[in-house]
């Protein structure tokens, strides 16, 4: 069994390898690349999820897992080596029985999509879209098709992003959520918080240094991480000490304040994954989901906490004094706290977030079981945005349009976002438990503790459990929005209440 | 022969492909990586390698060559797919003849090499490196004892960076060189020039733009180039369209306005290879000596000629004129021609470099034929820099240790710099004939002719002819020194005579 299990670990090394140098190629797409290397850039990407494909479906593979997968119940359930078969056994059943011709469709129509998706929301126009996702949907209805033609069929596109994760769950979460965040938007939204004082003049220059100054008070590892800007901010990660995150910085707000704590807390759980397993599938993150309930977590649990800006405050006010001399810290609290119903998900506050990725959850469900046309979109976003955060839809740059994932026909990727944040308050509130008074530790700015318990609970683990296993393992039980919706009413209704 | 040439070129992209990948990770390690990311890189690196290894040995990959190369004289001679079936060939002998277990101790040797000659070029301490720079060179008789035990040992070596070429050959030029040299080197050592004012103040913020406009100035497709800071400046190339060149600025000289020059001819050769070929080892550059011919013309035949400082020095001057202000054009040239003999290579003037060159290509013979021992080299690398550049060497840091190349078995590359340079000034000669006034255009500031005719002559050829043939076809006739010192007396001696 032992060379059996070295060769399987060998090849999937071998596996990481590739997806590292993915992520440095989309890395230095998204930050370096001078413009006209992108069809180069392609062929690259292209080149590389082949030889992934190609290594992955190896009958050799499959012989070394069919040797192995009878002998797993002399293994440790909870080592490396038990969680790196199942992993790859998931994968390997998965990546043989879709046809190599449907996944060379899938990749057209998504690129394809992609090109279509940016003309057609520069013009606001989802009719120039329509066919292109169209396309995206058909392959996808034929990748379900492929893989498990019986039972829930949104619950194989939920697994590509957030495994083992049922559509019937999730819906119960989040019809929780919704039933129970409408009103609380409906009544914030008539508090008056002054945030004017956020927008203004904040030369980029002085920006940078602090967003540097924010990542190393946070902390981590010395010459291991790097900031850029980009256009759409993201986390990548060449290996535990090649961290690289990037931001959008404006020269008329702190916006990048924000996405650079988010991007923190995506760098530092690739950070301090097991070192034992570096680049190897099961040394990885476990899944969107929990990766996103670490960057919420520095996002919003810290960097939108009062006693994070007690201890932070006068280091930002003392950069930007033309705009921040007069304000103090309750006052800049209030207004980073700001709710307030809008269109863009992406620029959404903390309570009404969750609404954007639920009603694109439910247009999905539709869209994959045929209840809405596709040409219908439009008209059913309009009617979720006015039924859930009563605002009105102008356009379709505005609705339907702004964001990417549909145009690469990634259906069932959003929920991960909500269900990111909820964990994150689950996870938040047993590190509570464990740790002690963390208002405390961060209004001294102490993170370390922090850090050190979110390596040892949650990113040590890597990706040897499922994510809902792995929420068994650190809090005791499975996803649950009660201390989620007790944060955010805590939080958001005590001061409607003060 | 269609399916078997179309399976080849297929694997002859694959090879292509993980050329760029490295590439990509070689630049973004020397440019943009976080340090502790080193040890990973490493891995991605041998990851590489080893594919690339595997893809070439592959038994298809010979059954596929077998079956092609009977049947080449059915192809075009000048045509790629003739160059790609010999090339692979080649390639295909040489890494099967090379046991898998010499070159894995070759990569070890080189790594180990390198560290430690990093430590003892900071100790000045020839010693500490001499154990390191023995297994080093015991692996390359190795090498060559694997590929040709028979014939001139260091043939085998060269071959690996100028294909084709004979150490006899490159021995007798090198010597009508050195003859040549060294009497005009000691005469320009006494002529008096005023060079001060090249050391000073030059801002780095007013350095970078002017890089910039030199290689937008000399010309380039849009939005396909990038500057960047390093340590030692070199060109990258991860596609036409995707041209990274980089260079040292220091705040208290212009020497990045020449590297940058050097590393626009580099970059502009893999910017103008064949489009059709692109991304294949027949599309890549034909050697490193016709490499360095690019990048020594820009450098040295447009980059320190008259005719280009009368165009552009105005736009330098006006940038430094707490430097510039009081010197004009003629002093500005004279100064960045000043000839005078120094310790270190990649310091040296246009005249000098070429000795220390020549003092390496002879060492190197003498280490590969057990003319010298090992322990002995900082004695014999002394009385040559003596012999050559009347300069004395006060230390090994300065001397033997102060190139990087032996420390990972670099054996026969430095003959290519030289090569180069002569070569340069070949087809500089023969664009001449075919352009016309050269010295007219650079006045003018009009480089497309000389990009066109190189792009024409020179880069469209790609690697389908060894490096010797493809002088035959841009200058009919093979490499020669004649046209080089010819130049170096017209411009050096002249001046030496008024």
């Amino acid at each position: 069994m032992a060379d059996a299990l070295d060769t399987l670990k060998a090849r999937a090394r071998d596996l990481g390898q590739l997806t590292q140098l993915g992520t440095i190629l989309v890395w230095d797409q998204r930050t370096q690349m001078p413009p006209a290397g992108a069809p180069g850039r392609g062929e690259h990407m292209a080149f590389i999820q082949r030889l992934a494909h190609e290594f992955l479906v190896d009958p050799e593979m499959g012989r070394l897992l069919d040797e192995l997968e009878p002998r797993m119940s002399s293994l440790d359930p909870d080592g490396f080596d038990y969680g790196l078969i199942r992993l790859l056994r998931k994968a390997y059943d998965k990546e043989t029985k879709v046809p190599v011709e449907l996944r060379a469709e899938m990749a057209r129509a998504a690129a394809e999509g992609n090109a279509v998706w940016l003309k057609a929301k520069a013009a606001s126009d989802f009719q120039l879209f329509l066919p292109a996702l169209e396309r995206n949907i058909e392959t996808r209805h034929r990748y379900v098709e492929a893989l498990a033609p019986e039972g829930e069929l949104y619950d194989v596109l939920l697994d590509d992003f957030e495994p083992d994760t049922k559509t019937e769950d999730v819906t119960r979460i989040f019809a929780e959520i919704r039933d129970e965040l409408i009103p609380l938007i409906a009544e914030l939204r008539e508090r008056e918080i002054d945030d004017s004082f956020l927008t203004g003049n904040y030369p980029t220059d002085r920006q940078i240094p602090l967003l540097q100054d924010v990542i190393d008070t946070f902390g981590h590892r010395p010459d291991s991480w790097r900031i850029d800007p980009t256009e759409h901010p993201f986390a990548a990660s060449a290996g535990r000490d090649d961290i690289r995150i990037t931001t959008h910085w404006y020269p008329t707000n702190l916006d990048s304040l924000f996405s650079t704590m988010h991007e923190y807390g995506h760098g530092l759980y690739q950070h301090q994954l097991p070192a034992d397993v570096e680049g190897t599938p099961v040394g990885g993150p476990a899944s969107l989901g929990i990766h996103e309930s670490q960057s919420r977590l520095w996002e919003n649990l810290v960097g939108r906490s009062l006693p994070f800006w007690r201890f932070y405050y006068p280091r930002v006010q003392e950069r930007f004094p033309e705009m921040l001399a007069d304000v103090d810290v309750d006052q800049f609290y209030a207004a980073v706290n700001k709710s307030q119903p809008s269109l863009i998900r992406i620029e959404a506050d903390e309570v009404t977030y969750g609404m954007h990725v639920i009603l694109r959850f439910e247009l999905e469900q539709d869209i994959i079981n045929g209840r809405v046309a596709l040409r219908d979109l439009p008209d059913a976003w309009g009617q979720k945005m006015h039924d859930y955060l009563g605002v009105d839809v102008p356009d379709d740059a505005h609705g339907v349009l702004q964001d990417m994932h549909w145009s690469t026909g990634l259906i069932g990727y959003f929920s991960t976002y909500l269900l990111g944040t909820v964990m994150s308050v689950q996870i938040w509130e047993k590190m509570q438990e464990d740790v002690g008074d963390l208002d405390e530790l961060m209004e001294r700015g102490e993170f370390t503790p922090l850090r050190e318990w979110l390596g040892a609970n949650v990113h040590a683990h890597g990706r040897k459990y499922p994510p809902q296993e792995l929420m068994q393992k650190v809090v005791g039980g499975g996803i649950d929005a009660k201390p989620y919706l007790a944060y955010l009413k805590r939080k958001f209704g005590a001061a409607v209440a003060a």
